[in-house]
């Protein structure tokens, strides 16, 4: 581990699957982060939540919930308002994903499809590490913010040809993949892997974390 | 990995270290035991949480939130009712940490210290697991439970001595550890590890929760 390691931004976005951050993704990011020798700085939106769901039945709860609040669970109280992100404090940035979250809260997928917008501290953070030729990592429904931002970005959503689709339309590449395969578009320096997108065991979804993780320090140290 | 592989119950406790399960262990505590070629179940009480607080700034939020239902974000919606639990069906039962959720939630150690009691359906799922001499494991504040809950067990909570004396007061023995150790107590089929009693790295999570599942594993096949 060199003194100074690599810096990780990661975006949460809410604390569970269904309404926020894919908790298993999250933890597996930041454990691999860390395994790896890099650090990170946890940030989200300071936004309600599209929605509060009831993670046994799916049915929605009445209440209102904090992304940012929401997002400190996973980041243990050391997170910041996504508005605050500085790219230059960074040398990579990574979105896990979590339907609620990254489709629901970070971006209008769920709901809008190809014709989604993103949040706008989320599209300034990417777009600005695009910029400054700095990795950014998606991990299962993430990559579609990437397809909105990026023109002509490669990336993986596993085996769902619905969001492929949708992808497309949007002007993305899709490559299929399995457990625990990431897929690197050395131009505009974005990685992907599919997690939960594929029916996976906990284990697959570290796999695949660790290889993003492993295949963002490779576009780093290769700059 | 065998065909039948052994099976853990983790008990769960809401989500978030504050008034919850601590993320970063209950994911680590997965993730072992899939990587370990075993399989898991999780379970919770269906209670309310003791307390529901905001993980940035530490203050109580006005609301209820309910232990299984919280819990259930972690376990992707796979979770059962504690009350559910069947000691037959299980070779070993861990409960990772987290203040709020093991300390608060499943006993009362965190208002009560050594005057504490115990969750009556946690305390009847340790005591079958004891009586049918199956491992029980138990990461950072939770192993006050089986101080409580088991005369003369040997256990750590890191270096934490006021815990220490504690634990001692209900008739346990502390053993001092350092990140990623575990205490093994072969007499009564005990292991745990300190995790974020100690200040740690998410790296030494997983590393004292690899450790804690291997232990369990060699009393399970040294039975």
């Amino acid at each position: 581990m060199s003194e100074t390691p690599y810096h990780f931004a990661v975006i949460l976005a809410g604390c569970g699957n269904r309404d926020g951050s894919e908790i298993h993704e999250s933890v597996s990011t930041l454990l691999a982060i860390d395994r790896a020798g890099a650090k990170y700085s946890c940030f989200a939106p300071d936004i309600f939540q599209y929605v509060v769901l009831n993670h046994i039945t799916g049915e929605p709860m009445a209440e209102k919930r904090n992304v940012l609040i929401e997002s400190a669970r996973i980041a243990r109280g050391n997170i910041r308002n996504l508005k605050d992100f500085i790219a230059n404090e960074f040398d990579a940035l990574v979105m896990p994903g979590g339907f609620g979250g990254a489709a629901l809260s970070l971006c209008t997928f769920g709901v809008d499809g190809d014709k989604m917008s993103v949040n706008a501290d989320v599209e300034l953070a990417v777009l600005e590490m695009v910029r400054q030729k700095k990795p950014v990592g998606a991990l299962c429904i993430a990559p579609v913010i990437l397809a909105k931002l990026i023109p002509d970005v490669k990336i993986t959503f596993g085996q769902d040809e619905d969001v492929n689709s949708k992808a497309r339309q949007m002007g993305a590449e899709t490559v299929n993949t399995k457990h625990g395969e990431i897929v690197v578009d050395y131009e505009h320096r974005v990685v992907t892997t599919p997690c939960y997108m594929l029916n996976a065991k906990i284990g697959q979804i570290y796999e695949g974390a660790e290889k993003l993780v492993a295949g963002m320090l490779s576009l780093i140290v290769s700059a």
